[in-house]
């Protein structure tokens, strides 16, 4: 086996781009594969190991009753499978428990044999024997079973601190951080908008050399726009950490403040969430931005990126966490580039306060879930408007035209169009119909609206079509309208065109949704737009955020009480006088 | 078989009090099980129909290699043990499968035999023969399996309302519950608050009821304390409902107004979250309390009390929702009576937004650790208080006192004391350890405070006993104390004693947990205390709401955008003002 890269690259490589390893390298292989799925000839196993460095195989494969090598006896607690052995981390922490079926002696047995083989120089996998094509996968360079190989503490001993460890570091790091006056807050963002422009070269290669990788393995044109950083990017990267540098500090506000007794006085005050997880489809800016907003909330962060973007972000991380002073510790901000996968990650509801998915609307539909952390984002974005009878018909034109076609992959785009059943055959709605049309939007009818204008039918109301079409339905009333919204919408933002305030206020009141318009297209649902400064996400959940969420998304509060030793003594003496102060 | 109480008693007191069933029934008994695990006679289920039948046997277990009958094969998405058979129900849903090692043929020829035996006159239960004990736990009435009687389609068919309907009903009724005017939700208020009162003799008879069951089983005096409506409860909740109905309406509140561009404007209101489940045990005075909450707050609720209040909820329920006019719909608030259990409820994150149990904390840490809906409540409640050097020993010892002494069983009590080392052998110090003992609490020490106190050594600083007990500590400084209670806290309430101001900001601005002190009983820490009306809960988590909770735990936002027709057309046009309006 002789890879061009050697050392982690090889492991990138051989786990992440399996396009590439099949066809640069499955003509030259030669493999052994043992199957030893009784566990009574475990000699096999040595014999495999012979045989295999006798032939100079370029890799051995042995299958067990068991996915790999595990760190404890598998079904027990915190059990996980090691990825990759490294003799000098795992010979002592591993234990052999008995509860596979080859029993205690097969899995060391089979470490021994693939230690052997491995520092011969034939790298070993162990797999599972029973789950479905395992040796295809490993071919495949999928992620399974255990790889040993006589470099393996080359790639990972200086790397893998494990994402829970990160996650302490990052939430110790944080309380420095809150520590530290507002001033210094303040100068660590200008740093590095500082540091960011001063290698801007160094990130601008990184990132060509992710374009490059991206365009060659044949990546549709939108990611590798998405991963792109154009020319001046990283100066309006840089000019928009200054403004968040010179906002009104967030952390230490006092909300509330109320005199509970005399001299026993109590604050509401907002301070940081903790930990933040971001995890982000390849979208280098995205790491600056929200490692900018997480210092100026004072959170730590862990950065989970696609792997198209992994040397520009790696090269942004060390620029950004290179500009944190010791007083708060780099480790604030942590870039998980183990193998771990999200999954993995998402099991740390204990350690992480708040997940964050940049991405598509699947990203962040799986990430919801398998997960226990609270999640801040939308799945769905099926925006509707609706057309009352009472509307202006020139407006309501206007505002359905940019609703779906301002930007139709938008997640506040419209992908519904309710229409008063009293329009139908008005010269209004006709013009309607054929503009939508003329600009290219496909139309699909519920089963009204597919005989009134003569188009297919809508496979369900509940779709999102992110692109250049929409569902047309013909409704009684705008009580219709709402039970339809309720019933199939995602409750992000829904908009009523209509003179009638009575109607438009009804409409306004009972739809339950994070954010209800009046006369107004629905793609006004936005940070920037809505006055809030920079956008952490637009949440559809109903705890903690709602729609477009500010930098307040990253903060929650204590309550900070101040006496001169009072005490409660079944509230005998004290008298509550619950008076609201000024702030 | 012969139970005294016919119907649905029976159902309640086969699976729910065991005890019962044992002393009174037990040596009545005659059973016969048949072990049919090879699948391959399956006749021996007819076979053991007709013997049960023949020796006119009081029960027949049927054991199957799986747990029950499921409703889809088991291992499906969705599939669900049935635990109470009933033919006009069941007969057409079930889908029988084969993925069971018995096949398919088992497990129809199984419900074919039951049936048949249960309408002829003897209950059937299947069961696995796999699991530990099934047959002690049938005959010691666990609900495990599936039961099969004569009279079961009396028992269940007009009641089983699933919770996934009681919830989406909830959230309907809520919807108009908001729709109704300010006036409206308060009249209803007033109305419960008359209904309570006029319903008090009945109320209490179905208590008393349940106070002697619980007596008779033999519960332990706290749960029957808990459990009981002392004369003159009724009266006091029904005054407090009058107190929360005359409160400002907490619903649409404009909390942010903001004019987005010309003719623009954005407003930021106060909503009800949606559906509420609170988990409450034997305390049916929390059930009028949650009940009127939600009603003021425009939530529906889903109620799933302790078994042992059953009768009290169950005519508070009804008086409840007596008083709820049709306009909104009795449906609001929904008492789950149906058997299944929490981990069942607890799954539908689509259709419920809130948790809120109210019990022991091993409750909370249950709910807590299975669901994906966001828990409002504290698992546990670790306090400290941190004597300082500077601290002022008089009040030091009040403090302590109190905060151990003025109900140790609550969250907000002390658990463990830290005390700075220079206090070592001090008069006052002294003094305190002296009078703690006096008081009769218990004094574990860390490593060198049972030196210096010569008392036995902590198991663990993360505990709480809930008792006349804490833990002593002797610390460096306050960076001590400040990462002891990060580590070992549980980010609930903790204490600074100091008159060094300086050292009292360091402490207040680095405890990260939801209330901290300076020179105040942790006891303060508590909604009624605080001054926030009634009180949803405490919570430790970080999201949504934080420490002691009013009403605005129940309470979310949505963003409604007034226009007149602006469209965003890439804001080409639009001219952003964001200025902030008056509220």
């Amino acid at each position: 086996m002789s890879p061009e890269d050697e050392g982690e690259y090889f492991v990138h490589w051989r786990w992440e781009t399996c396009e590439m390893f099949i066809d640069r390298c499955f003509q030259d292989y030669i493999w052994i594969i043992m199957i030893d799925s009784s566990g009574i000839f475990w000699d096999n196993d040595s014999l495999a190991a012979l045989l295999a460095l006798e032939l100079q195989a370029d890799l051995l494969v042995l299958l067990s009753d068991v996915e790999g090598l595990y760190s404890a006896p598998p079904g027990e607690p915190h059990s996980k499978i090691i990825h990759t052995y490294i003799k000098e981390r795992h010979q002592g922490e591993i234990t052999f428990g008995d509860k596979s079926r080859v029993g205690r002696g097969g899995m060391t047995a089979k470490v021994k044999a693939a230690v052997y083989a491995a520092s011969a120089g034939t790298p070993v996998v162990i797999a599972s024997g029973f789950a479905t094509n395992s040796i295809v996968k490993v071919l495949q360079g999928e992620r399974i079973g255990t790889l040993f190989h006589q470099d393996a503490h080359l790639w990972a001993l200086p790397k893998e601190v494990g994402p829970r460890e990160m996650a302490v570091s990052a939430r110790e790091c944080s309380r420095r951080l809150q520590s530290i006056s507002s001033e210094d807050r303040r100068k660590i963002l200008l740093d590095i908008a500082d540091a960011l422009e001063a290698n801007e070269k160094l990130i601008r290669i990184e990132n060509e050399a992710d374009v490059a990788a991206a365009q060659q393995a044949g990546y549709e044109k939108s990611l590798i726009s998405r991963l792109t950083l154009k020319p001046g990017k990283i100066l309006s990267l840089s000019k928009s950490i200054r403004i968040l540098a010179d906002m009104e500090d967030p952390i230490g506000h006092v909300l509330k403040r109320t005199e509970l007794a005399d001299g026993l006085v109590l604050e509401k005050t907002s301070c940081p969430l903790g930990v933040v997880l971001i995890v982000f489809e390849s979208r280098p800016d995205a790491l600056v931005q929200i490692a900018s907003l997480a210092v100026r909330s004072g959170n730590g962060l862990l950065l989970k990126g696609g792997k198209e973007a992994m040397r520009s972000n790696a090269i942004l991380h060390k620029v950004i966490t290179g500009a944190i002073p010791d007083t708060v510790g780099e480790k604030l901000i942590g870039l998980v580039t183990s193998r771990d996968e999200i999954p993995d990650l998402l099991k740390l509801d204990d350690v992480i306060d708040l997940v964050i998915p940049r991405g598509s609307n699947k990203l962040v539909a799986q990430i919801k879930e398998s997960t226990k952390i609270p999640v801040l984002g939308h799945a769905d974005g099926i925006c509707h408007v609706y057309i009352d009878k009472s509307a202006d018909m020139d407006m309501a034109k206007c505002i359905v035209l940019d609703a779906k076609i301002d930007y139709p992959a938008a997640c506040n785009a419209m992908e519904t169009l309710l229409i008063h059943k009293d329009l139908l055959n008005s010269e209004g709605l006709n013009d309607l119909v054929v503009e939508l049309k003329g600009e290219g939007v496909t139309l699909y009818g519920g089963p009204r609206a597919s005989i009134a204008f003569n188009i297919p039918r809508a496979h369900s109301f509940h779709h999102e079509y992110n692109s250049m079409a929409c569902t047309v339905e013909i409704i009684d009333d705008v009580h219709a309208a709402i039970d339809h919204i309720q019933h199939y919408g995602s409750a992000h933002t829904d908009c009523i065109v209509a003179k009638d305030l009575e109607v438009a206020e009804t409409f306004l009141c009972q739809v339950d949704s994070a954010a209800v318009f009046h006369n107004a297209s629905t793609r006004f649902c936005d940070g920037a737009r809505f006055g809030l400064g920079a956008e952490v996400g637009i949440s559809t959940s109903r705890i903690h955020a709602r729609g477009p969420v500010g930098v307040e998304g990253l903060l929650t509060t204590r309550w900070i009480l101040r006496g001169s030793g009072q005490v409660v003594d079944g509230d005998k003496e004290v008298v509550y006088t619950h008076k609201n102060l000024p702030l």
